[in-house]
């Protein structure tokens, strides 16, 4: 199943996409009426049947963040795929570069839950805080049961499914700060949707994830490279802690990012980021600049 | 004004603490039936005047975690006193250690939602995840006011005061997985209380912070020694995103944690660690290590 919230003749409902991506069917049951209905139909046991009542060309649907909220930060891995950790450490904006660019465990940061935004929503900066954003297209993980210290082999029980995520990032930032939490966290810098794919949707093996800027692919990497792969990821978390239902965890982002090309390419006031992946839909974002008075 | 969440007569009740710190006189408003009362005075635009009928000794009285849960991770400070910041860096935990041992700027990262205990709660770890646990006396900001992109000057308004937070660290894990959120982040290891005194109850000046394992002084240290004090660290947060009533945040630990030592000390089962600071009560945690099969 691939379930969004989307808006359709002036009301928020969920929306279930057909198989062929050219429709959308609307959800009618009381989480309908919630102010984070996918939120609380995951907590609450979802997925099951869902009736559904209506429904409209997927072209006309407006999409929003599948969550209006975040219960707690986003958990994000660094350098999970290969060539983007040598990227990444031959930047020199990794303030936390070791000897070796291929992580031996897992490199996990947070975002702030403030800093999510809708699959087609502005991703806004003042150049007066940062002058260097980056994209990094990425396919999240969402939660769908609690669980703890689950072995890897048992990860998969735990997760609802897929959607994608563009882990944008202020490159200054998170090299000043070192720790990456700041740089990752500006307000808007957590675009997310159109919708999430249920796990029987996505295949690691050939599932595509590709991002363009202003229609010049950057990105195009298959999520089986991953160097810790999601059932690695989703047990390292919970030996943790608790992981709950909504939790989402962004898996990494291949080659391809602004800071990867000599000079770096920065995003810029007008670009159009588009990122898209094998059943999750496409975001795409344009890059508005602000000022924000003190 | 001294205020926690407290449990008197089987009830839980917001309490006030005097200036002796001798009783608790209890809150009685609709707070006291939220789940979260603390937390939704704060929301509400606390500190008003509280109305309060019947008290008890303090020492009769059981305080709980101030939030019976977090709306997001906790913001935290490494490296923020300049002799803390010197003995991490030559302990070999830290796998970020630049050139120099004391940071241009904070270093920022979150510690998870779950983690949060109360202030006479286990510490709980297993030793088959990891053997260096290291306790982090610290005093953490409590956010009263939604603010954004605020000047240092003007950044304690948005404060609603200081609170006693135990910055638990597995340090085997922080130094694993680079970025020091994961190690920072276990289930109890983020004890909290025991009680929220607002601003004009604290001065950094003569605010001393202390740290005792099994009745040895390990920490003590003045507020006012932060490399970066609180403003400062609010101005910081709110350039990158809206800070929100009841944010926490982990102003950073002084000299004298475990891995200060050679060799390094670390928690074992049965140790009882104790946190306290001028007008902010204290903490006492007991460690206990737990297996967990999987």
């Amino acid at each position: 199943m691939k379930i969004g919230r989307c808006v359709w003749e002036g009301r928020v409902l969920l929306g279930v996409v057909d198989e062929a991506q050219e429709r959308v069917s609307f959800v009618q049951d009381s989480f309908s009426h919630s102010a984070n209905p996918l939120m609380d139909w995951i907590i609450s046991g979802g997925p099951g049947a869902v009736s559904t009542a209506g429904s409209a060309k997927l072209e006309n649907v407006q999409f929003l963040s599948p969550f209006s909220a975040l219960r707690r930060n986003v958990f994000a891995v660094g350098k999970n795929y290969r060539a983007h950790a040598s990227e990444f450490d031959k930047s020199g904006f990794n303030a936390t570069a070791g000897t070796s660019s291929i992580p031996d465990y897992p490199q996990i940061f947070t975002k702030a839950t403030t800093a999510l935004s809708g699959p087609y929503d502005a991703i806004s900066f003042d150049p007066g805080l940062t002058q260097s954003v980056d994209y990094e297209g990425e396919i999240a993980v969402v939660i769908g049961k609690v669980c703890r210290r689950v072995s890897p082999a048992a990860a998969m029980d735990s997760v609802f499914g897929y959607v994608l995520l563009n882990d944008v990032t202020a490159r200054d930032l998170q090299k000043r700060h070192s720790q990456w939490f700041l740089g990752k966290s500006l307000d808007s810098f957590c675009p997310l949707g159109p919708w999430i794919a249920t796990c029987d949707e996505v295949q690691a093996d050939n599932c595509m994830l590709s991002t363009w800027v202003n229609g010049e692919q950057r990105q195009h990497a298959c999520l089986k490279d991953l160097i810790f792969d999601i059932p690695t990821l989703v047990s390292t978390l919970s030996q943790a802690f608790t992981l709950q239902p909504g939790d989402l965890i962004a898996t990494g982002t291949p080659v391809g990012v602004g800071i990867g090309f000599t000079p770096p390419r920065f995003l810029q006031s007008g670009d159009d980021v588009r990122i898209s992946a094998t059943g999750l839909g496409e975001m795409r974002n344009r890059v508005v600049t602000v000022g924000v008075s003190e």
